[in-house]
């Protein structure tokens, strides 16, 4: 099974992911990309995409970032996030990278963007670290 | 307007608040206590609540204790979560409290714990900020 | 050898931290209290303690307060520090508490102060994972 | 005054940076890179350059970023650092670069990397908070 398909395989097994319509936009072996279109039961008082919300599909993405490079069997033993600006707009997007993987732990840089038909803006930014699930 | 009805008022007027069904259970001068009842629909792969949703009380619980000593209209500006056990159990409960506030931000500590009938076990502890909204 | 001559031990041989003249204040099962006398070459522009010098002494205990429950091959994977408050005074403490510990991973707490005749003063808080060697 | 004036100014009137003799290697609108050459004093137990100096090269460097776009008058408020890489080498570098400024904050990230004769590697990697000092 592919990369893309054991990602697909296990977001589909999670039952928030489902709830909030999460999507794989686009993955390699240095990184993936989750998205999710902002529904008006994803905001908060202002508005804006809950950071919630942001949070979950940062960690999300940061976990499935590391279990491409330490195999599917992994989870977020941490992270850290910033927001920098509301997020108003169409789409969510979180984009993870992997910035160093050792035999059992990997840390990992994520952006979130939010995006609309003619821009898209960095709203959170995140470092974290994931590791095999054995090993905690 | 008391401390209990304007953190209620605010919690009633986030979305995502509803849609997970988040309660205060306790508010005072120093923290906040925030309670959610883990439905299906919060869970990951493994049957553990998903750690977006736990994430998403933290920050929630964060920002409504930074908003007791700085007033309603505040923000979080960061925070960093450490995962400490998965969370399997009935009720997720996040209890923030502010270790120290300026004029303009505060740093508060949110402990999660997951609640059954007769345990109560830490599953993330967090460490954020929390400014006023014209400060960033 | 007990706790304290294990801490001891890799304390002395620690080159930076004789350079600063750290010392164990106290030890136990659960963490470890670190002490340093501010010099004035350990200030930064303003004539408070330089962040880094707090940092320093607090990534240090983490490591130590891991260390007393992983045993003590290990090292800081990160850790996230939020200053509260401008260091001036004559000693710095920092004092870590382990919250929870794995086989191979421990989460820990720890809280600066400046010290003076008649006062502390929290002036930093961290929270960080520590990870025994073999295992990143 | 132009702005590696400024900087230069602030590091020479630090104490603590002239004990390390922590030089600028680079500065821009953007970020800036600080740089110290390892001595014995500044390691650990097993010859590595000692996270504090990691730290505090990092932590230095976030603030003076964040001094770049919020004026010569700020303090580092947070940051969150992870350790990727043993450090061994004759140089360490701290490489800092704005992700997003306000009127009173800046987020900023930071790579340290250490450097040989003809490698250099990261080492560790942090993101931060630094605020304008009047608004903490």
């Amino acid at each position: 099974m592919d990369m893309l398909n054991v990602a697909q395989t296990v977001l589909d097994s999670q039952p928030f992911s489902r709830l909030l319509g999460t999507v794989i936009h686009s993955i390699s072996a240095e990184g993936i990309t989750l998205e999710l279109v902002l529904r008006n039961d994803m905001l908060q008082q202002n508005g804006f995409a809950h950071g919630g919300v942001i949070s979950y599909l940062i960690d999300n993405a940061l976990t499935f970032a590391g279990g491409g490079v330490l195999g599917a069997n992994v989870l977020t033993s941490e992270y850290k996030i910033s927001y920098v600006r509301p997020a108003k707009g169409e789409r969510l997007q979180a984009r993870a990278v992997v910035l160093h993987s050792g035999k059992r732990q990997a840390v990992v840089r994520c952006d979130a963007f939010i995006i609309t038909a003619d821009s898209e803006k960095l709203c959170a930014t995140a470092l974290g670290t994931i590791v095999s699930v054995p090993d905690v």
